[in-house]
Formats: C-alpha cells, sequence, structure tokens
C-alpha cells in the first residue's frame, strides 16, 4: 500500500483523490490547501486523510511515501523539491515548474534521491495519443510532415499562467511523446486582449531538423471550445476531435506526392483520396492510467514515460516559446499597439 | 447589352461564362485561350461567340465592351493594361496582379481611361460576408478583437502560385471590406513539402492599430478540406463555417470582460455564454451577384466594391506577406532545413 | 433534514445517492440491495448508511422518512405501497410500475395515506424539456403538428424489460408535460432479433385528437446512440439533439401553410426557411432539480410535476402501446415471421 | 448515335438532358412540354432540337430512338406505352406508372416489343448503395437484420403525389436491389397536415419471411432535410448518412449475439463495439452512370438493373402501402381526426 498525500485541492485536487482512491494499490491520507473553504471540502470527501494548511506542512510532518502536487505552478519547486529531499515519490502537475533552471535542478535531486519525478501529462495515457504513437511506430504515417493544433476556448483565465503555460503543455508534451525530437526554431506571436502582458490568444510555429512544421492556434476568448490536431504524414494523415463522442480520431488514407528530385523544376503533385479509419480507441480514463503507470514507476516495474527530464524538456520549449512571444509583442506595442511585453503570469 | 470577352477558359472561364451568360444585360461574344482543346471546349458550349487562341488578340480584334480576365496571375497585367488602353472595362479575377508596382500602374490607367476596373473577388458577394458586415456595422459584435482562418485542403497545387497567393486572398479581400483597415505589423511563416521555394503550408498574423489580430492557417496538404471563420468582437462572436449544408454562419451571443484599468493587477474577467443565433443567408449565387454588380458599376448605377485600390491593397499585402514568409524562411534554411527560399512561384 | 432509503443499488441506486447527497436538506440513511457486492459498494460509498438485503426489511426496520425505489419494475409496486403505507413518500423510478392495474393501487393509496408518490421521469427537469414547454405555452410554435423521436443505441439489453418498457417512457412523460393531451389512437410494430417475445426495435405511432401525430423509433441494435426529438408546429419547429455538446434545442422559424378551407383543391403550400435559434440551456444537472422538486413537493411547497396519476398514466399509454405491439407481433408470426408473442420481460 | 427525345422539362427535364447531352453516344433531338416557358427554355438550352407542345405528338412525330419521360406521373403510363408500341426505347422516371395494372401492361408490351423499359430509379447508380451491395454480397453484413429510413424536408409539397409516392420509391428500389426479397406484410399510418387526403407524413414498416424489418419515416414538414439510412446485420452495421460531404457511408464493426437457442429463457447478449470505416466512394454522378447503363441496355451489351419488372415490383409495393395507409387514416378519422381516407394525388 503506497501512502499519497495531495498538495492542492482546487481545481485537479479532488480528480486526484478519485483516480488515487479508485486504484487499491493507493491510499490517500494527507491533503492540504491554503484555502479553509477547500480544506472542508477534503475532509468531507475523505475523512480518513489529515488535512494541513499547507503543502510543505504536509510534506513535513506526514508519513506518506508519494505526494501529488496539484498547486499553482510557481509552487511546483519548492514542493516538489522538498518532498524529494525527504525521500518522497513525486507527481507533479503539468508544467514540472516555471523555469528550466529550476526544472534542472528538480531533475538533479531526483537522480540522487534516487526517488520517482513523473510530471502528470495526462494526454500521453490517452487512447488517442497512444493510437498515434502506435502508427507513427508502425510506419503507417509515412514520414511526419507536420503537426496542427487548434485548442481554443471561452474564458478559463487564471491568475497564475498565461494561455501559452495553460494550454500549450498538453501539445508539447504530446510532440515530444510522438515525434522524439525537439524543434530547432520556435516562432510565436499573440495578443492581450483582457489583461495587458498576458496574452490570451498565442500563436506559435516550431520547426524541426526531419522538417517537420508544428503549428498551435491558443486562445482563451474564443466562443466554442475546440480541441483538434491534424498529423500529417506522406503516408496517412489523422485529425483528432476530441470533442466528439465517437470517431475522436480518424485515419485518412489520403496523400501526395513529396519533393520532386530536380528541385528547379515546379511539381504538380498527383494525390490520393483514400478510405476514412476510426479505429475504436480504449474507454480507460487516462488519469486512472496514468496513476497505475505512477505506481508501476515507483514500485520498479516499469521505466517512466513522462519523467522529470522530459518534463524539463516541456518547461525548456515553453520558454523558448515565452521569448520568442516577448519578442513579438514588444515589436508590436512598438508599432502603437498597448500591449507592452508579455508575462507568464 | 453589354458585349463581353472572356480570356482564358480553363478552370474559371466557363463558370464566368455561365454567369455572364444568366444575366440578360450581357452577352459574351468572343472567348480565348491558348489551349486547343479549350478552344473547342469554348465553341461547343458557346457557338455563337468568335474563339482566340490569345487574350490580346481578343482584346485587339473583337468589338467588346468589356472583358473578363482567368487567365494565370502574371498575364492578368498585361490583359488587363491592354483591354483599359482600348477602352474596354474590366473585370479581372483575384488577385488583381503579381506586384503592386503592375497594380500601381493599373489603378493609374483605369482612371485616366475612366473605364471599370474590378476585381473578382467573389467572396464579397458571399451572404455570409455580407451578414458579417452587417453585423459589424450594426454595432452587434462591438469592438472587434480577432479574425482566424483556417482555409486548410488537400492537393490542389498549382504551378502558378504558392499556398499564400491561392488562399490568402480571400481572406485579405473579406478583412479589408469588413475591418476597413490594413495591418501595422505582418508575420508569415511556413513551409515547402513538395516543391522546395513553393511554400505549401503558410501561417501568417497580422497586427492591427485598433487592436485586431488576425491569423490565417493555410495549407494544400490537409487530408479534409476546412473554410472556417471566427470573428470575435466584445459584443458578439460568430463562425462562418462555408462547408456546411446549413447555419453556415453561427452568432454567438457570448463574451467576456476586457482590460483591466489599471494594468498591473490581473483580472480573471467574468465571462457569459448565451444564446446562438444561425441567421438565414440569402441563396442567390455570389457570382451571379458579382456579374450583376459589374453591370451597374460598368452602367454608372453603383459605385464598385472591389475597384482597382481594392485589389491593390490585397496585392500589396500579400507582397508584405510573402516578405515576411521568404525571412522566416530563410532563417529555417539557415538552420539546416532544407528549404531555401519562398517564391511565389 | 429529510432521511432517505435507497431500494435497489445496481445502475441507477448509486446516482441517486450521488444526488441526495448534493442536497443539503437530505441524508441517505439506509441502502437496500439484494446483490452482496452492490451492498459492499453502498457501505464503501457510504459509510454512515444502514445497508440491507432487502428493499422490504429497508421500509420496515429503519426510520427513514422517504424512500427512492430503483430496483427492476416488476418490485416497484411492492415497495412503493409497502413504503406509503409506513408513511414515507416515495420516489420511484420510472415507469411507475408494471400494470395500470398497480399503478391505480399507488395512487389510491398515496391519496389516502397524503404521501408524496413521485415518479422519476428525469427528462422533466431537462433545460431542453423546460424549454419545449415554454415555447409550447408562450405560442412560439404555433398548433403542433407532430413529435417524432429517434431512441436508438446498442446493446443495453434488460432482462426485466423490452425495448419499449426501457425507451418509450422517456417519450410518453416527455409527451404528456408539453402536449397536456392522451392519444385517441396507438399503432405499434417490431421485431424481437435477440430474444424471441422480447422485442428489441419498436415503432410506435399515436393519434391525438387535436390532430398530432407522434412517433416513435425505438432499437437497442444501433450501431450509433442516438437521442433525437422533432417537435412540428405550425408556427415553428423545433430539433432537441441530445447528444450534441452545444446545441442541443434548435429552434427553426420555418414552417408551410396549413390546410386549404376547400378540401377537394389540393393546396401547394408557400414554405418559409428562416433563421434558426439556439437557445442556452441552463447548465444545473435534471436529477439535481428533481431532488429538490421532490424536496419541495414533500415539504408542501410545491405540487407535484410527476405524481402518480402522470406516471399512472404513463403505464396507461405503455400497456396499450404494449397490446398494439403484441397484435402486430402476432399477425406477422402467423405470416410465417418467427416472433410468437411479446413480452414485457 | 442514339436519338432521344424528353417528354416533361420541368424539374427534372433538363437534368436528364444535361446527362444526356454530356454522353456522346446521346444526341438530344427533341423536346416536350405543354407550358409554353418551358419550351422556350427547351428552345434556348437546346436550339438543335424541334421542341413539341405534347408528349404524344413528340412520340408519333420526330424519328428519335428513345424517349425519357419526365412527365407526371400520371401520364407515364400513356406515354412510355405509345413509344414503346413505335418501338421506341423508354427511359421513365420513377415510379414507373400509377398502378400495378399500368405496369404490367407496359411490362407486356415492353418484352413483345423488345424494346427497353428501363425505370430512371437514380439511387441504383450511387456510389453508397453500389457500396451496400457489395459489402452485402461479400458477406461482411452477415445477416441482414433491418432497413431504418429517415427521408424527411421541407415543403416540396407536389399536387400530383403524396409523400409515400414521392419519396418511398427511393428507398424501395434501394431496398429491392440489396435485399432481393418482397415484404410479407406492410403496415402504414400518417397524417395530412396540409392538403386534407394528401398525406405529407408517412410511417411505414415492411416485414419479410426472412426476418428482416424495415422502416421508413417520411415527411414533407420537418424542418431540416435528412437522408439517412441504417442497414443492420448479424456482422457489421452501416449507416449513410447522404447529406454529408464525406463519409457518407459508416461501416460499424459493432454488433451482438443474436437469438437463444433456447426460446423461452432470456438472453442478455454480449457486444461488440469496433472500428468504424468510411470507405471512399466513386465519384461519378448517379445519373451519368445510369444513362450510361441505358446505353448499354440499349445496346444490348448488359441486361437492366431496374427494367420494367422491376419497377413493377416497386409499384406494386407503394400501391399495398397506399392500402395500409388508407386503412390506418380510415380507423383515424374514425376516431374523430379529420381525415377521411388518403389519396394518391
Amino acid at each position: 500500500m503506497i501512502k499519497v498525500g495531495i498538495c492542492g485541492f482546487g481545481y485537479w485536487g479532488p480528480t486526484l483523490y478519485r483516480a488515487f482512491s479508485a486504484n487499491p494499490a493507493f491510499r490517500v491520507t494527507a491533503i492540504a490547501d491554503c484555502n479553509p473553504a477547500l480544506q472542508a471540502k477534503a475532509r468531507e470527501l475523505s475523512p480518513a486523510s489529515t488535512v494541513y494548511g499547507d503543502g510543505q506542512e504536509l510534506i513535513d510532518s506526514s508519513d506518506v511515501d508519494a505526494v501529488a502536487i496539484a498547486t499553482p505552478v510557481s509552487t511546483h519547486f519548492p514542493l516538489a523539491l522538498r518532498a524529494l529531499m525527504r525521500g518522497q515519490h513525486v507527481l507533479v502537475e503539468k508544467p514540472l515548474c516555471a523555469s528550466v533552471e529550476e526544472g534542472r535542478e528538480l531533475v538533479a535531486v531526483a537522480e540522487r534521491t534516487r526517488r520517482t519525478l513523473m510530471v502528470d501529462h495526462t494526454y500521453l495515457f490517452h487512447g488517442a495519443v497512444r493510437k498515434l504513437k502506435e502508427l507513427k511506430v508502425a510506419g503507417v504515417l509515412g514520414k511526419i510532415t507536420y503537426y496542427d493544433s487548434l485548442r481554443v476556448n471561452l474564458g478559463l483565465f487564471q491568475s497564475d499562467v498565461n494561455v501559452l503555460w495553460d494550454l500549450a503543455p498538453h501539445d508539447y508534451s504530446i510532440m515530444d511523446y510522438i515525434l522524439e525530437e525537439q524543434p530547432v526554431h520556435v516562432e510565436a506571436t499573440g495578443y492581450c486582449h483582457v489583461n495587458s502582458h498576458l496574452p490570451d490568444i498565442a500563436y506559435i510555429t516550431l520547426h524541426y531538423r526531419s522538417h517537420i512544421i508544428a503549428h498551435l492556434n491558443l486562445s482563451w476568448i474564443s466562443p466554442v471550445k475546440a480541441r483538434r490536431i491534424a498529423l500529417g504524414g506522406t503516408g496517412q494523415m489523422v485529425i483528432w476531435d476530441d470533442l466528439t463522442a465517437d470517431e475522436k480520431l480518424k485515419v485518412y488514407n489520403s496523400g501526395i506526392d513529396f519533393h520532386s528530385p530536380d528541385e528547379r523544376t515546379i511539381l504538380i503533385p498527383g494525390y490520393r483520396i483514400g478510405d476514412i479509419h476510426s479505429p475504436r480507441l480504449p474507454s480507460r480514463e487516462p488519469l486512472a492510467e496514468a496513476v497505475e503507470h505512477f505506481r508501476r514507476v515507483v514500485t520498479g516495474q516499469e521505466a517512466p514515460i513522462a519523467d522529470g527530464r522530459f518534463g524539463l524538456r516541456v518547461v525548456d520549449l515553453l520558454e523558448r516559446t515565452q521569448r520568442a512571444l516577448d519578442l513579438s509583442l514588444g515589436r508590436i506595442a512598438g508599432l502603437g499597439a498597448p500591449t507592452a511585453t508579455a508575462r507568464t503570469a
């Protein structure tokens, strides 16, 4: 039985509580939140847990084997660090932490203490992402040519992060997992409509050495929610619409001829439009899979999919993108538009 | 009765032929194409027309009052110039021409000869665009905050233009018509997957002095066709999906609070999700409207919606975007990616 | 505080448990199920409740003020009867009971004991049904002309009921609530593909004195789930698709001219296709509304929407439909098709 | 070169004209319509044709090899009969004629004169129907269990036919082609909302000896158009939505276990939800295929798919359905509802 403490009981904490409770290998014995109303909620939902007013206190005082950290991003680093130092395994919400510097230290400490440091990039346990990886590995997609993500919704503004740090970690983790490659060049722009300095729209383009181009359209001010990812390959192409009930993933046996041998002549390529196949995805909940994976990692049965190094790569890419975004927003500001510089928060 | 000659009888020429034939004010009396097969097609479809092997010949030899130019973009300039010089009215396919320099000369000549120079930006006659304009003018949308276009399909590669010059003119004309403002800053990137030097994917972001941000996602290598434009305002927001049978336009009475007065505090804005209204759009065909508008312009009854100056602004924006795209592609090439520089064609 | 006992802890019982627990006016103090595994589940989910192996025992032994009955239909009658006799209020799952005879007795006993007998026709608390009623009452729809329901899915076979008794109660309660009229003629047919005698497909047509025609297409062997109701009126028409995320309800301002005065001439009616309006529906969960309504009924603050008489009318219509279905299936059997007669269970 | 005359130039005539003109084996030389405006339209569209004011006159006076009959249903019989007698091949719009009696005579005369009598059931040339047939023949669907059609739209009222004779011929021809079996029992009901005696809503259920159940939901007063056919089998199931742009046909690898061996026990069947496959359908236009098929039949290269006997079976089923519909409407009328009896027209 692995004893777990949950730090942060706001939006995601109760969900983590339910997921750990549903796995017989874990028992939640401690919960921490600085908000008294959420402490009360924790007591009601989990009468057997000790409730703390502070994550540090939970880490220091309780005898948990592992902590799950679902607090604001800025507190990930101190909490994860303390827990690792005390010999606890750590499952931390995405993103791992607020900077590359912090991330490097966490990775080093985790390796030194030989504790598990896992980032809860839940999408990596989503049936659609697994299927995408499977199709890529099987060679069905051919050479990947592009990744295109539309990830927009209305109004989940946060004081903690801008739209980039809120939404891009999903794509960045999926891309790292599937493409297994880091971009060589990052371009970003956007706009701060609601809070000057805190972008609520961001357009990001990433270029890869292997000639993949990736694009993210992120927004908090869209009247409809959309979660639509297109993954193009020279063999087949896939569209994953996460908001449809059935047929989330459609594999198009469609394609075009690529790159003429002689670069000076212009190729009018043939193209092929074929069948569409929508594979049945496993119905198990991604978070349940993530928790079970955490168990197997903690008990040494499995290598972690999203360990500290993985989480650090995502943070590194977020930082690089933030710099590109700042540059663009600064340029726009110089032209008379009102936004001075972007801030993470 | 206005006698019309049609230059170019490939993809769009026969469509123009049908549109002019269906309007009782026009009679098509001459058709030109350099391709013998298309000449034969013209003779079969329009036995009463004289068929020429060359647009210049048609303009010089026939006694038409107006010409419609549906040839490759690079030939728009010489043909339109010749026709205007000979006192003919001109309806030219979008884009007006291949460069700002050409466009300026055409505008000057048209004004000097007092002939109509109209660009066939057919979307300006689409019920959805008219409704968008109407909603904007009526103030229903509030202040416009963003324009976001997804315009992708599979494989309509052309030797003549890249994906920017093929697809962006649609958005650029719609944006000019609705926003009545030119962007102050243009960012663009993309990739050349099929023909090195000829981008088939382009991501474009435009920034406006009035704080509008516009974004275009253009691609020739998407497995599904999409034509989806979102127009956000502080009042209401609209999504126009041109490929659905009914309800192409949906007006969302949804919104969020904008810009805190004190820029240093972070605002967690309230938001409102309201009813959705899908106005009935007129069923008349846009091209028929465009042809009828051309008639009224030629006969002095109406001012042109897309005159030479309008078409020139679109070409100017295309050129600016092409320069931004070249810059980005050059930068990527320097990083080891294979694409050297973009070309229009 | 109203003490509630829940009889039956299979599919719907835990949902009722959560709904009562979320309402501060209620406390679940007793749960009964004959299945030991479900008893264990009840103990885990509700440690404070006494768990019984039988609903009768719960009713007899616990001191609950009210019982919620979520057991198989055949047991609704004895359990509800016993609870009413012991002075308990009753919320019973749909349908009220298995026959009109049973229903009449329950209604009589409830009226004699002055206890609340309410049927959990949850759809009556669905925002879409409320809006339909509102539109009808406001006269926006004009005179209702038809009700058309497609209610199909794959494989939720039950040993307890056939497809008619499983799915039709939803429509019958909605129709009673909105149309406020009982059909004068019932036609039904169907087929028993899986269990001979237990129809898994049923087609039902109901005729009303006010010239409404209602039709239900019910199936357990459809590869996709559908919940689509069309309600036609001489003014406007509505389509309610319960499985879409947004825009569940669409109001079409479309119509046709009705009935020529002279019945011998044939009228080619004009028709009008207008805007489509999708009203925002309240997001509160229907079951939470039902439980709150039950509270207000029990405490005398509100008249019940679906009382015993309402539930009895639904059962009466189910019986009439079953007879029509039996007749049709008998006729088909006589023709050499294998299905002899239908059974409820 | 086969010379063709077209009788009737209203809705479908010009479409037939274009289809025959596009096939190099045919030349349209004569067109007839009693409406002067449509005669003028015929002259404009086809200057080379002789235009008649009457189909009989066309048949008697012109030297056509074949006639295509697109006049009101009541005139199909005399025109087709006359043409066959004069040795002309006949392509007649669906349905073949207005009664079984007429149909029998046409079949007899066509066989005696050895002329082609083909009914234009265009759907038989639709890629989706061909694919359905292919899947059925290949055994992929297993044993067919049901056919379920939703065929509704707004307002295409006709003075000539009721909703049954307008819409059911589509399904009846598809069912005959795919199921290759005639129903043993027909049930029908409906309602006359607009013209008393002329049903505008019809619900039809057909029972087959092989245990297939077929159902049609037909309406002229639906606010949205729907063309959705579900075909269930013990192996796989198919849904064909003819109004979607892509993926008209979806094949569901989903199923349930059928019929328990012991009819007295109730089977809770297992079910399987699998992948969905959407085959690419050929893009050729069905009417072009039908015209080419007519050519091959006329020239003896191919046996007709929808010959007179086929068309007669469809008319026979329409008559049987009309009788069932009359019976039901009569019964309703007796209950106080206003509709006396249905009429075909």
